[in-house]
């Protein structure tokens, strides 16, 4: 996956911005942070809602209007971070200041799927010592999951997915076992039932897929098993079960950057990186310059990469 | 609705049987309690497991056979409990020893729809002070969720359904105000989120009606509200709504007895009853007898009746 993830230097401030200054090292973040709204003051979501009406419209919050063009039409922002540019403008709401020894063709991808997988695990699910946990989907997101996995505790993590390249690497992240839907005449989720007696404690669907959103729901144990939606799916379709799997105790969750407030917790997840607690490096398997990006895009629909880091400057 | 609610007096135990002797006071308990098996042991649910084979089949563990007949031909159990009748037989882990002071005619409620409405907002939701709560559905269920709501401290209850001859009484039960479907053109979740500034902080559906669910799911609050399903739907009915509603942050639950514990927590319901801090009288409508069950059913089709108690000896 092609992510809006990014690292950057800020190169000016407009008025009133006090939190970050020329020089500064940010990660800009297209979920927002005003810390004065009525979501960040909930104490319960990362959800900011302070410019999320102009985002979605990919312009800025003040004027309404988008800050690009190219021969005098506009150009829309993207996901209020517009990170596939040389210089980009974002709220200052958007942007985590983060230390400036980290790299930042690294650390760019803590901007989105790798914060989203951990925090799927320790923020949304809120897995526990000896869980067993299923993966569905094992690009950078899943593996995240995996990895949140294993730091959480989990005793068995079970990777899912239709293609068998995923599995080894998907080892140094804490996959412990493998399944591949297309070994398996059964339902997955009846695979999973059967591996596990009763079913997973906790399941994460990472690719996006409604019918997995399913499966991955109903291959959770009754009583408690909770089922995580990371994935995003196609616009209009629809995830459905029978109610009786809630009614008999599964829960079923989304998560959103893995419930991460970006400008508090962006900055300590890059901390943790550079203590060597979490895994970034790995993720990285292509770097690129931003006028090859099309052939980047072709790379990430292979399966081999994970994810590519594009250098802006060619 | 017609439920297995009861409440009896011991007449005799079989082998091995030690918790309870003849002449005790006891609600027998379609969800059973063994305290031994994987989901008694979890400590994350009430759905024990050790009977349910035998219970769902309609027979007794031990020989896989009925303990009714009627000339000569065997009887079903229902739902392990088998209470429309004068003299029943159940498993020693679906019974709860009660205060023998309790009045058997009233605390036979708390064998069913009214512990699932108050634990479906202590135990599943965990409704805290201040929150805004929907109810879907004013009969026994929607009301004892409405009254526990109102225990936990909600600070608006919303109750509705599409009979209007509901809403009086339900005021009695911590109902703050009211909402019928047909009066309003939008669909029922919009006209929840414009009534609570975004939504409200959980739902209940208390009906049954797939339809509804995803209404309850959808009138929550993005970023944190939590919808759990009562409402037992038809068989082969499903829900649905699109994945985004869980990735932005609403849950989506369900419970079976308002997730209490039968053997251990009706007596505490019991005792909360005669401390006069839970409501049950106010839930019966309508006092029969055994024979007059086909005309009982017909009063609860009306609407007019919450809970119909029935004296086994005409
Ligand atoms: N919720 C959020 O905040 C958030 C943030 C970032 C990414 N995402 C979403 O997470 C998903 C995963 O992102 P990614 O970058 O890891 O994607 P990816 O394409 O790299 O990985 C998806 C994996 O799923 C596998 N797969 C496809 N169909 C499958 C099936 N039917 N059964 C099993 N496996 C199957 C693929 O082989 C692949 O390994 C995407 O939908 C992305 O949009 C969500
Ligand atoms: N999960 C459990 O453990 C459990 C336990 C007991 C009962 N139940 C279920 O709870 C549900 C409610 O039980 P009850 O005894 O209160 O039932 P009830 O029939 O007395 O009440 C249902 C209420 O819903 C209203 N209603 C019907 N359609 C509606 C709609 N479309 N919109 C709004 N309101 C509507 C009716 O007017 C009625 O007031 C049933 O499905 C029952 O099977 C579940």
């Amino acid at each position: 996956m092609l992510t809006p993830g990014a690292a950057r230097i800020v190169e000016s401030v407009g008025e009133g911005v006090t939190e970050v200054q020329p020089g500064d090292h940010v990660i800009p973040c297209y979920q927002a942070e005003c810390r004065e709204c009525k979501f960040c003051k909930s104490g319960k979501t990362n959800l900011c809602g302070k410019v999320r009406g102009a985002t979605g419209a990919g312009v800025m919050m003040n004027d309404r209007k988008s800050r690009f063009s190219i021969n005098g039409k506009p150009i829309y922002h993207f996901m209020g971070t517009s990170t596939f540019s040389q210089y980009t403008v974002v709220h200052d709401v958007s942007v985590a200041k983060i230390d400036p020894q980290a790299p930042l063709d690294k650390v760019c991808l803590l901007g989105c799927g790798v914060p989203t997988g951990l925090g799927a695990v320790w923020n949304t699910a809120k897995v526990e010592p000896g869980s067993i946990v299923a993966v569905f989907g094992l690009g950078t997101v899943g593996l995240a999951v995996a990895e949140g996995a294993k730091a959480a505790g989990a005793s068995r993590v079970i990777g899912i997915d239709i293609d068998p390249k995923k599995f080894d690497r998907a080892k140094n992240f804490g996959v412990t076992e493998f399944v591949n839907p297309k070994d398996h005449d059964k339902p997955i989720q009846q695979v999973l039932v059967d591996l596990t007696d009763g079913g997973v404690d906790y399941s994460f669907e990472c690719i996006g897929n409604v019918s997995v959103m399913r499966a991955a729901l109903e291959c959770c144990h009754k009583g408690w098993g909770t089922s995580v939606i990371v994935g995003v799916a196609a616009s209009g379709q629809e995830i459905s079960t029978r109610p009786f799997q809630l009614v008999t105790g599964r829960v079923w969750k989304g998560t959103a950057f893995g419930g991460f407030k970006s400008r508090s917790q962006v900055p300590w997840l890059v901390d943790k990186y550079m203590k060597k607690e979490i895994k970034v490096d790995e993720y990285v398997t292509h770097n690129m310059t931003l006028g090859e990006i099309n052939e980047a895009f072709r790379y990430m629909h292979g399966g081999d990469c994970l994810r590519c880091v594009l250098k802006m400057q060619d």
